[in-house]
């Protein structure tokens, strides 16, 4: 048999887009006014999140919510986020399919379930590092509590069922700068290695806006897409995906094309080139 | 009025999908084999373009044929390909919006004529450059047919009517390694500006694999892409598009959200970061 040359088929086989979600296909007003956003005009705005007060918060443009809208029907949209499962409640979008949430931690199906064989292994990854996720919990805890902190400090957990009990584990540790003062953020991140014993065994730091992220090695969103590839979505489909962090390159660079939006921490790296 | 939040539509905005062709959509069995790509199984590949002989040459394997199937039905896609007028005649593909041939120096209408405005702002851009570029062809062509000459060159050009009759103009210029040397082709691209008097006031050179191209500096995919959107795309559709080369990525940047495949140049320098 000789190789065809192609013919359009109109069966489509529908490619899986993964998307990271805040700041690459919505955002808050200010970040639309740093960006300085196309179709931004108050008219042309739609709101896709609310904050925890039930106050709506991050918008997209007109043309993110087409891109969004087209997503929606066009491909197979799984999410790609650092949003756990209370933080995913509050984006007001209609996700349906696979979601890759808190960082990697957790996997949630199409049927809205978590998928019990990632959290199975993410258990068993957690559980040897809880004491020490405690301690630095405190470390951070005790700091940000303290009058002249600018942190802002909080310890992600989840409900693991081992087997018999539901168990709360401690996934990561995030922490904000009250000022937004990102170099802050920068100079914690340089020192925690300095500050924490064996602290590069165990964790890795991400730095992104206002974030700092502190999280066990295990917990990564490369390594749930990777999962997901090898055990759950289609090989002949193809898969794409945009991300607005360098924190997200290494689960873009699983897919077959990826990118970012035109703005933010992945594009000024290559701005810079 | 109040800022509404996001509602699903079914009237979908087509986004814009802006691509470049050879090595981001297609490629040679040769570059298949050494970026081992998935899905690329003697039964499952497509042939896309033919060589000047008539004979197939570049290949989809099945995630990109299932991708192209589905740009071609789900986007407005648009080509943006250095091949000219000629070369993209070998592409088997469906191609029937815009295009942006010979980096940028050729747009092409969706009812396939070139467009007259950019014809004439490029027509005016390269004549007072012909005499260089005339001398440069003199040049390589001397060079290319001498015994021991590893170079194969060739003139890109094409007519213009300025009005009143057809003139041909030289666009740029082409030179491969018949050995497919890249090293030695990046070692001549350093050398050109020491080579030629005032280069770098009428020129840039760009090196990808085993092509080496010298263009004018009013001859660059970023400038009609810029061209298109300003005066022929409709402003609220989103736009996105991938790219493997450094040479890309300032048309890219000008996209709402953009890309590349998972090898090739612009991969390898985002993965070396």
């Amino acid at each position: 048999m000789s190789t065809p040359f192609f013919q359009p088929d109109s069966n489509i086989v529908k490619p899986y887009a993964l998307m990271d979600l805040d700041d690459t296909l919505f955002q808050t007003q200010r970040k639309i006014d740093k960006w300085d956003l196309p179709t931004a005009d108050v008219e042309d705005l739609v709101y896709a999140t609310v904050n925890k007060e039930n106050e709506p918060l991050s918008l997209m443009t007109q043309r993110q919510a087409n891109l969004f809208n087209w997503l929606l029907i066009s491909t197979e949209l799984i999410a790609v986020t650092a949003r756990d499962r209370d933080e995913i409640k509050r984006v007001k979008l209609p996700l349906d399919s696979w979601q890759v949430l808190t960082h990697g931690a957790t996997i949630i199906q199409p049927n809205g379930d978590r998928l019990n064989s990632w959290l199975q292994h993410i258990y068993r990854e957690l559980k040897p590092l809880q004491d020490k996720l405690k301690q630095l919990s405190q470390l951070f805890d005790k700091h940000s509590k303290s009058d002249d902190s600018q942190l802002v400090f909080k310890a992600h957990t989840d409900s693991f069922n081992n087997g018999s009990v539901n168990e709360d584990l401690t996934i990561y540790l995030a922490i904000k700068h009250a000022q937004k003062n990102h170099q802050a953020l920068v100079e914690l991140a340089k020192q925690l290695p300095h500050l924490v014993r064996d602290f590069d065994d165990d964790f890795y730091v991400h730095v992104n806006a206002n974030n700092l992220a502190i999280l066990p090695h295990a917990i990564h969103k490369r390594h749930a897409v990777q999962f997901l590839l090898d055990n759950h979505l289609d090989n002949e489909r193809p898969s794409f995906g945009f991300g607005d962090s360098l924190a997200d390159l290494p689960f873009l660079q699983l897919l077959d094309w990826y990118g970012m939006p035109n703005h933010g921490q992945l594009h000024n790296q290559l701005d810079a080139k």
